[in-house]
């Protein structure tokens, strides 16, 4: 395990930052205290495995707004530092989230078989047979890769790499790394980049197409070719990403604020999107292992179908939530 | 052929019927006209297979528009005439609506296989095989059945069956069958038996779960488990047959009031839910026959799955329509 500092007892700042940066110091200093925490708390609830998968979840969510944060408020900071840390911290939280998403997705499919399959008893050949064995395939298919995304973790929590990351945000507890000309912004400034990513999201849902998700029961979206989890999703996906931007950005600059329950409800529908139309693949993937029975085949079809349907319905909740949403952002 | 009267030259009514009964003999006399029309229609086109389509269509709507008329009105008309003759109506015209069904429900599962396979060239092995294999499998099954729904149309045209309805309709150009004591019936009487026809359906609607139909997405309706087509769908394909007794009913009482937009709305909602409806269950009992490969059952679950998802929309686009349609029926 890495050396860690104790989070209680960090240095306090030498000198105050250049007002323009303060915020974003503030931000990332507590952030990496927080990054610093739920690691002592991994390490401690070694023997408990549902405490050490919680701990992993902080930490990795610690990650992602500490690279969140690095990526918006890039123009205040030392940017080849930035530039540095950013993808380590990228790499851990994709790290520490697969296992959890992994386990997600097999407690969605098999709840969408369970309901699709209705309450009629199996018979003999017939569609109870398909989703049961529809069933086992993808507990197979995503126990392993659960098991797989596990050893990950522990790997990456064992690595040099780790250890390395682990010492840069400790470092951030002392001076947090600014650029040279950060004293000479405005004291606005936070506040500008801040607006920028808000405006980075407006943009991108503008393009949506968001005519078609406002239509209840777009069936275009229930395409039997599997769709890549980069093809016709990706824009929503993007949105996604920016809006986790737009939110952090929020805490930064506004940290006492509560947070727009319209944002949450977006922030909501754009997480059942991504669970949803990562669920599809996966069914449309274990479609084609080869010989599987046809039954099984014709309910991994339907359970395809429900989560594209599920997609559909994500991105007309998305759609509900933005049109309350965009009266707080400029009326656009 | 069975012999025809002269549509033209049917008899002039002797006396005039009872006023309560008035309106109803009026309309059953124009039905039986049209209906003896569009069965010389019928005749003289044997050599145009389209027009000789055309015309057993406009056969079929005009028996089931008697049929209608015999059972709203029913306590006006001699009821032993009327609970014979209304059987064979619904026969013919069943038997006349077979064909044209089936050729519909084909054209409507090829449509939504091409559009769920979307532009992607099919590749080896990929969704667009299992989508050409599921189609050439659903046009055997619905070309055979076309094939006998075409067969039962040649032989009911040759029945004695047949040939006994036509000479009862064609008698309705002369008296119409009247119950003893219609002359005794206030003269309101046929606009109060097709208020009733308006309350059973508005009693029916009521009763439909419209809280679930009025969900966008909702996922429910996607059942794996080939729901029948006497299974949960009944109360809708019920509540189409009820409005079209409305209609029907709305014809006799009010026949130069224009159709009621909404209700036409309902109807085209009713009419693509049905189609839906039975298309699922085509597609469901494609995939059960015996050693079909598993690309084409799973083609053929996607395909279920996306009718079910028409089920759905149907009933939304029902619930929207019948809401601005309330205020026009007493405001419930």
């Amino acid at each position: 395990m890495p050396r860690l500092p104790e989070p209680d007892h960090l240095p306090e700042q030498a000198a105050g930052p250049a007002p323009a940066a303060a915020p974003v110091a503030t931000a990332l200093r507590a952030e990496a205290a927080a990054f610093l925490r739920a690691l002592r708390h991994h390490t401690e609830a070694a023997q408990d495995p549902q405490e050490a998968r919680e701990a992993a979840r902080s930490l990795g969510r610690s990650a992602r707004r500490l690279g969140a944060t690095l990526h918006t408020f890039r123009p205040l900071l030392d940017r080849e530092w930035a530039d540095r840390l950013r993808p380590e911290l990228t790499w851990l939280s994709g790290v520490l989230a697969d296992e959890h998403l992994v386990a997600a997705r097999l407690t969605r499919l098999l709840a969408s078989l369970h309901r699709l399959s209705g309450p009629a008893a199996p018979r003999r050949g017939g569609p109870g047979i398909g989703a049961a064995k529809a069933g086992a395939l993808l507990e197979r298919r995503l126990t392993l890769a659960r098991t797989r995304a596990h050893s990950a973790c522990l790997t990456a929590f064992a690595s040099a790499r780790l250890h390395a990351l682990v010492d840069e945000v400790a470092l951030l507890g002392g001076d947090v790394p600014l650029a040279e000309d950060a004293h000479l912004r405005p004291a606005g400034r936070a506040d500008t980049l801040a607006e920028a990513a808000a405006r980075r999201l407006s943009d991108a849902v503008t393009a949506l197409p968001l005519h078609r998700a406002g239509h209840p029961y777009n069936a275009d979206a229930l395409a039997l070719a599997v769709p890549a989890p980069d093809g016709q999703d990706t824009p929503w996906h993007q949105v996604r990403l920016l809006l986790r931007l737009h939110r952090y950005a929020q805490e930064v600059v506004a940290p006492d604020a509560a947070p727009d329950p319209h944002v949450t409800a977006a922030r909501h529908a754009l997480d059942h999107h991504r669970d949803a139309s990562e669920a599809a693949h996966e069914a449309a993937s274990a479609a084609a292992t080869p010989r599987i029975a046809p039954t099984t085949a014709y309910a991994l079809g339907v359970l395809h179908a429900d989560q594209r349907h599920e997609v559909e319905a994500a991105r007309y909740a998305f759609q509900r939530a933005w049109a309350g949403e965009a009266v707080g952002v400029g009326g656009e």
